[in-house]
């Protein structure tokens, strides 16, 4: 019969389900500002050139852009942290650094429509622009610690930690000096969640000879592939391969013990260097009370190859496929990437309909509901003395913060609007009849129970609040 | 330096502007949870289908369209409501009616970016949908009393009530039975707050003569327009403007009055009928105690011409130009149009903006701030012991809900600390020390005063909680 649905790909949130999303985002937010965030509200839609070049080319197919005169091209935002470096280019010199903001809403993918993947869903991001302390980068692991533990989290996840430093120092140390070689590493390392080794490693082979031969011979023939292939594999054997067997090796290790390890096993400057930032990382995160069994330095997690310049973070679940619920790190060029000052910046982002998920398939439930306190009845719309009396109860019961519903329904009759109150869960139903008006009463009945009260008009409140509460 | 900025006609909330805006948002949202409203969360992306002719041509011109491929056609939502009937035609037997929802979020529209208008603004919507009932269409008129009274106005609006049937009525009554003739009525009587009534009436007649030469006479002669000119003027002295002329004289009468007056004025049947419903409508507002001062029954209010079946409303606020800050009414056809079935609907809208900037031009403040309540600064980096201890005041200070900074940025020393702090405009600066640690204390500045105090460590949460209170 009806024609009308959503644009695919995007959600409509109601009842519970919306009061559950209203309370998380409560307390994420509730926390962003006991670490002394404030809220920062950019628009949905930038300027084309804002977001043009930012993502990589994945971001650039991904991104919606408006129908507009070309030049007001123009899209909508992909993420919180574009926008960010964009806004702190404009303003940066009108208030105190460091800067600590936070954002929640809503970021925009176009995303095959066929995937369960959303093509609108929320962020919850909190960065720190203008400093270089290792500080906020430990508070990250802090924070993201701090707010699913408010969830109701009691492990089931871990923050990984590494280093855009320790894998740049890596990569050098592996003697591949080639950009797009480095990457490639990098990828087949961020890769090792899902495939073995072995896979990642003949996968990596494959890219990098179609990276070489694409430059060097235009058509190559088989037999040139086959000797290049060769050589590639060969290199990676003695490089890539050993290296990523012995980090494997370590993998499991307490995360300062697996620094030590690598000291040990990576005998380089750079790396060792990266490596003591990483320690003192790791001590700050413990100093801030971050049990150990919740994150995990991992130097081979490498996340998004975009903007990154320093420590990066992910937060890993194990349940049903969902993989990340966070992830952020330290981006220093960004801001003057867009035009700014060259300002460093550090946060990380929640991903609020995958926490949802999670939660879901966890069974973590957050106590909240969309249903009011208290529906107070009709007796006879004809009236007008009762009906003043009526709407003057449900005024009164407002004032003290319950959620007071009067009934509005077509059909009249105390029976149907009980019906009402049951389907729609409203615990108690008030009744304001000719009897009660004239006893300075009114009839409170409890639907869980069925039982029905006389109680004074000055009661009232303190009555039901008192009754609220056992029954919750 | 920067080619950084916003999408024009849009725009960035930071500091204690977003703080309002986050103070107002949890008041309006309160509220509408206290007459047993909830949230539903509808995406900012629609298909083209469920936009498209719902807002007359103005709308269709204004609407942002995404670049998509053309089966998938999609656009920016145009406001809350439209969206709701999508969403009441996809569940609406999925829940016990009526259904009370409220959504808070950005709507669109691409004015043109000269203006001074917003592309993006926020409005604040709540409805009732499945019922009739007037109860539900005087609720309006309160909540918009009750938010505005709680957001700090003591008067200086008035929420203009009007009905449809009414207006419908009285166009049948002066004779005009055409459909556009009584829409350029409507518009001309809307039009009354800004124009002078002769102006109104000019414009009128240009406009319905117009209209009429375009249908019977294809290129008529000045001879032939001038001739309809007199025809049409005169057909219009007996009835729009006599009748409006009425109106007027009665305009700043109490509601009630007005309608008594307006019954004795005009003697017709549907008039009356109309006059019968607001009657009943006032009695209610009144019921639920909004001051008579607050409201005002406006036969000439005309509000957009688009989807009203019944009562219309809108809140008028006569500083600046800001025109009205609330709209909105019932729309009984607009779930069916959208493919649901045949079902009753009504309700309202704040928008925020229109509201920020009409408390800004009355020096309504709302407290609000965006600082931290307190500094934790670091006394020395390098000493891992006292970092720890640092880190631990810091955490307890959040326990207990307040805003902690710990200081972050690149320089150290104790007087840089002191000055972000003063900057920043954060009351309280906490200092751990060698010599505190020792003691098992703390020093905190109050930065307003200079004065600095030894607290115990186990003291500084209560110590610090009273403080803030006799600072703000």
């Amino acid at each position: 019969m009806s024609d009308s649905r959503n644009f695919r790909g995007t959600t409509d949130y109601w009842g519970p389900g919306a009061a559950t999303r209203s309370s998380m985002v409560g307390i994420i937010s509730t926390t962003f500002r006991s670490f002394g965030f404030e809220m920062l509200e950019t628009p949905v839609i930038e300027n084309e050139e804002t977001l043009s070049g930012k993502y990589g080319p994945e971001g650039d197919m991904k991104r919606f852009r408006l129908v507009m005169k070309h030049k007001q091209a123009a899209g909508l935002r992909y993420d919180h942290t574009v926008p960010l470096a964009r806004f702190m280019a404009m303003h940066w010199n009108k208030f105190p650094l460091p800067y600590r903001r936070f954002a929640i809403g809503p970021v925009f993918r176009n995303e095959s429509p066929s995937a369960a993947r959303l093509r609108q869903f929320t962020q919850c991001d909190f960065d720190t622009v203008g400093t270089r302390s290792p500080i906020v980068d430990a508070e990250i692991v802090a924070m993201n610690y701090e707010v699913l533990n408010k969830l109701g989290f009691s492990g089931a996840y871990t923050v990984m930690i590494n280093d855009r430093r320790l894998l740049n120092a890596m990569v050098l140390h592996l003697g591949v000096a080639d950009t797009g070689d480095g990457l490639a590493i990098l990828r087949a390392w961020d890769k090792l969640e899902k495939v073995s080794l072995q896979q990642a490693f003949e996968q990596l082979v494959e890219e990098l000879v179609i990276q070489h031969t694409a430059g060097v011979f235009p058509s190559p023939s088989d037999d040139q592939i086959q000797r290049l292939k060769r050589s590639t594999r060969s290199r990676l054997e003695t490089t890539f391969l050993s290296a990523t067997e012995k980090l494997l090796d370590m993998k499991e290790a307490p995360s300062s013990r697996l620094v030590d390890e690598m000291m040990a096993k990576f005998q380089d400057q750079k790396v060792h260097q990266a490596l003591e930032d990483i320690l003192t990382l790791l001590q700050y995160i413990d100093s801030m009370g971050v049990p150990s069994n919740c994150y995990q330095f991992n130097p081979l997690m490498a996340r998004g190859l975009d903007y990154y310049t320093g420590p990066i973070f992910e937060t890993y679940v194990k349940v049903g496929g969902v993989g990340s619920i966070t992830g952020g790190g330290r981006f220093d060029n960004l801001i003057q990437q867009m035009g700014g000052p060259n300002m460093p910046a550090s946060g990380s982002s929640f991903g609020l309909e995958r926490l949802q998920e999670v939660m879901r398939q966890l069974g973590i439930g957050i106590k909240s509901t969309s249903r009011p306190d208290v529906l107070v009845a009709i007796f006879d719309i004809s009236n007008t003395t009762l009906v003043q009396q009526t709407f003057s109860v449900a005024s009164d019961l407002r004032l003290t913060g319950l959620k007071v519903e009067v009934y509005t329904g077509d059909t009249r009759g105390l029976g149907k609007q009980f019906q009402v109150a049951n389907s729609k869960k409203i615990p108690f139903v008030v009744v304001v009849g000719p009897d009660e008006l004239r006893n300075n009463e009114v009839t409170l009945k409890d639907m869980g129970t069925g039982h029905q009260v006389s109680v004074a008009r000055r009661s009232l409140v303190e009555y039901l609040t008192a009754a609220l509460q056992t029954t919750e």
